[in-house]
């Protein structure tokens, strides 16, 4: 199988240890609070602490990967806004005025921007990544999205960015930008869950009745018409998804390879993490689910990564603004667990009277 | 009415200004994002703006308070850890040892102690705000918990404690550390609400089912007792009330009075911030819900100050460690509001092809 080839590009990606689990589990119930009084956060830091195989993981270095990409089934009239706006959101994010850029800044985390398949015949904007593999991807109505090389290519694109980014940051964020990209992730829902598309579409950036409508008939036919294998993600990205997409999906292999903690964002990327766990069910274990978009394929993706959303704050941006918040959540957790005192340390009774 | 004097020391509470709402929505429309795509970030920042009264408003500055103080009820074998435990704590807080240090650090949020009614002989812990009005509260099942005068001399103390935050920080947090005081946020919870103690009543720090069903009893014999008047915040807190309660109340009147975000945590400190609401209903707008506890009764009283949690990650910590949370998120939900740049300003195309 031609993913295998692109895995071999890399460490193996291995459960983490249910072992390490144990320990983070002892370690919390002799920290100064009562048994399991912070709820998720002891979840957070007994998986961060797995992960790392230490009982003092760190986590003060965080990275947002924003792949941008566009989409040839915008041709179908499926998106409020034109494609041109992915090359001015690229601008944007270079000149530090975007959501994501404030919003990291926040969580002291890098925003990198990489053009992996913007549809544009201009140079690529100062400062971005340029690793364009196509000028956006083909209608997936009327032809597949992508070709398998193409897939690929992008996949080794998001390894190469996933793996710089380890090499700094124990925390990587998935961010994407790409008009026309709720229809795409949609159609891989639909497509790697099996639900109707009419249940997995939203509104995407602000799609109105008629144009909802659209995109749902639109992802029906190209589902009718392409056939992705369910169980066959590398298929599934080839007819129906995005340069963006599998970028990202690079990112979550090589984030899981390397052992990082690898933070999703919304429905598009969550999209991207789906078919990583698909292509390799261990890399789950590294992923967390920032927080539960409106849009409503979200939940389905969700179930499939087993993951549950730490926020939900009725966000449907994408680009990696829930990324960016989560990793304060993930710092506190880790905070907690490594900064408290014990109950022995600090004098405090941990019984009853 | 007693409460006019106390509030006769602080600047007027006054509602915010629905006009100062209504820019900061303009503003956001004006912002490169989809209409209301970041969801709840988008209400916050405009309540911030609403409270600061401009459009680049601040909150660098964070200040948790917290609270400590025991209960009488405690004899009546409520709580799993004895009452030494609350001082044991507080010692904890100011050798940096507890939660709310640990998550005060990734918040960039400072940690005030205050001794507002430790039942400790002892000296003091080294660098404790010393205000003990009492030391402890009385049994509220044998006679009321405190007398009026300890109820709005605690308070005062808040009030000199909330505004000493507020000469710095634009944020305030309530915290407070207590034991027995799960069952006093439930006694406060039922006489606000009607409710039965039941329904209201939670395992705090790790109760058994037969304590539980002593707590609930404990509670529903005080209220049977006592009284309170559910129409009087005051006699309520004199009744059935703790003194970090009541300190934390006055920290809501005084941070609302000079305009400041507001962070309750859990069960114990929204008890409080629905007592000042019920004394002063102004002050509701300054209030921000930082978590949902699992305590059955927060729902009720995030109902009573007419918020919607902010995080939902299954604390019950208290402490001040969901506010501690929640201020990354205030944090956030501002810089996307300041520094974001206008579809304007970035040439980004706000509408339809």
């Amino acid at each position: 199988m031609p993913i295998d080839d692109v895995l071999t590009r890399l460490p193996p990606i291995r459960r983490i240890d249910r072992e390490w689990i144990a320990k983070a589990e002892a370690r919390q119930l002799s920290l100064t609070k009562p048994p399991g009084s912070l709820g998720r956060l002891e979840e957070i830091a007994n998986r961060v602490a797995a992960i790392q195989q230490t009982l003092i993981p760190t986590v003060d270095g965080a990275q947002i990967i924003v792949f941008a990409g566009d989409h040839g089934v915008t041709a179908q009239g499926v998106a409020p806004y034109p494609s041109t706006v992915t090359a001015q959101m690229v601008a944007n994010f270079l000149a530090g005025g975007a959501a994501v850029n404030a919003l990291a800044v926040v969580a002291g985390a890098g925003v990198t921007v990489v053009d992996i398949g913007v549809a544009s015949d201009e140079p690529i904007a100062e400062g971005v990544r340029g690793r364009r593999i196509a000028r956006g991807t083909r209608n997936m109505v009327r032809e597949p999205a992508m070709t398998p090389d193409e897939v690929l290519a992008a996949i080794v694109v998001g390894i190469e960015q996933g793996l710089d980014a380890a090499d700094h940051a124990e925390m990587i964020g998935l961010g994407e930008m790409g008009i026309g990209n709720s229809t795409t992730a949609a159609a891989i829902t639909a497509a790697l869950t099996g639900l109707p598309p009419a249940t997995v579409t939203g509104r995407g950036t602000g799609a109105d009745d008629a144009m909802w409508q659209r995109k749902v008939a639109v992802i029906e036919e190209a589902l009718r018409e392409r056939r992705p294998d369910p169980d066959d993600g590398l298929d599934i990205l080839a007819k129906v998804g995005g340069l963006e997409i599998a970028g990202l999906v690079g990112v979550v292999l090589a984030g899981a390879a390397t052992r990082r903690v690898v933070v999703t964002d919304g429905f598009i990327a969550t999209a991207a993490a789906a078919i990583a766990v698909r292509l390799c069910p261990a890399a789950g274990d590294y992923l967390f689910a920032a927080h539960r978009s409106i849009e409503p394929g979200h939940a389905a993706l969700l179930q499939l990564i087993e993951q549950e959303s730490l926020l939900d704050l009725r966000m449907r941006l994408g680009e990696g603004t829930g990324a960016a918040l989560a990793f304060g959540v993930i710092r506190a957790a880790v905070a907690a667990f490594t900064r408290m005192a014990t109950f022995e340390s600090a004098g405090v009774s941990d019984r009853p009277a």
